[in-house]
């Protein structure tokens, strides 16, 4: 027996600009590659617009499923910012100004500027805790399992170091990539066979168009590194059988 | 009473190399817009792995809430390529060698060269209606309300033309941009009063940074333009009176 750990966690972009294609969220990449350093794997992104119902039930959907959520969006200080209230409801907690919040953004900003509207930005679950953000000084927080982040890309990707000692980690994936000058349907059949018996590793095969060529990238990804050598050894093998250029391996 | 119609869809983007932060997702804002001008909004998305079950669920669960789903991903040649089967399973239909999509990729290759690899893009459910590709040859498909596109953005593009007949449309949204040189918190109480009188128009509000400087774009969405002209009059009454710069009106 192994003591192989798989930690899984979800994401959930709230945000009707996301929807209408009005803006395009960057948020997911950064986020998986984040936690995939710390042996987190992502295993469903949800989209949804800002309505409090749907927030409710997708987050209390998912924080069963998973062992960690992860929303991005409607925290700033506007009305369609709803997030923080919506969480509130999800998990039954009283909604409202949180002490160290408040006392965080009176501090961050001048005498007279922490206005009425900035203040909506410390509301949220009373007994949340709160993730730091060095970027713009409003927090994110979290309650249990459910991590609340802000949708501005920038400002998530600062604040997302600080909860490296908060989450608790898998075993690491491993991931190796060989690119090669060949398109999909001449190595499905070998690469099949190759998966076939390597159930442990993952494999996958993306086609790619670069400066004006095809080519095929096979990403492998797994927890052991001893599988993903064999795997790829088996791989170059028909890769060379077949003379198909190797254009990197990575 | 008004006719007002309003169609909705979920995108569903199949794929590992999403969820792992790998490949930036580009489909779901290119299927979006375009969805938009059909008057088809979207309301959900989710991303998913390739796995047979979690892609059956989603899809049987997802075609009965939404008028039309959009599926990208995993219609190529490889054995991580399960799309098609999978949508064969969740509508209990046969999967096998499709008649018109095989004479179509006949066609396509040069004699000799419609390999055994190739072949696997004929198959799909035998009863399924075709959306042609005018990139590569292999042809999307869609059974019911589900539509199946590829995962390459260049590809997927080239074929949604290709539906605007097939798809029924509701009323178009009208959107509304104003971008202003202020912050959130500034505008947040004077917005959310415009919201409260305007229930039928959807405000959004998104900071941004643009060239080092601060701004928020107020976004109006209604498909009724004398309500977002009503509720544009409001906003600009307010920023005027805040003496807020407009930097554009879209």
């Amino acid at each position: 027996m192994t003591n192989k750990k798989e930690i899984i966690s979800g994401i959930i972009i709230i945000g009707n600009e996301i929807l209408s294609g009005r803006t395009q969220d960057t948020n997911t990449s950064t986020i998986s590659k984040w936690l995939n350093s710390l042996g987190i794997k992502v295993q469903e992104v949800r989209v949804i617009p800002d309505v409090e119902k749907i927030i409710v039930d997708t987050v209390n959907e998912l924080r069963k499923k998973y062992d960690y959520i992860f929303t991005t969006g409607g925290i700033g200080p506007t009305h369609d910012d709803i997030t923080a209230s919506s969480i509130s409801k999800a998990f039954n907690l009283t909604y409202g100004p949180h002490k160290e919040a408040m006392s965080l953004l009176e501090k961050y900003y001048k005498p007279g500027e922490f206005t009425e509207g900035r203040q909506k930005m410390s509301k949220m679950p009373t007994t949340a805790k709160l993730i730091l953000n060095p970027s713009s000084g409003a927090p994110g927080f979290y309650v249990e399992n459910v991590f609340c982040l802000p949708g501005v890309p920038s400002i998530l990707q600062s604040m997302l170091g600080g909860l490296n000692n908060v989450l608790v980690g898998g075993d690491l994936v491993i991931s190796k990539t060989i690119n090669l000058r060949t398109v999909e349907s001449e190595i499905a059949k070998s690469l099949s066979d190759v998966q076939d018996q390597n159930n442990e590793v993952e494999i996958g095969s993306y086609p790619f168009f670069k400066a004006g060529k095809l080519g095929v990238s096979i990403v492998l990804r797994c927890t052991d590194q001893k599988k993903i050598d064999k795997c790829n050894e088996q791989i170059l093998k028909f890769v060379i059988a077949k003379d198909i250029d190797i254009l990197s391996e990575i």
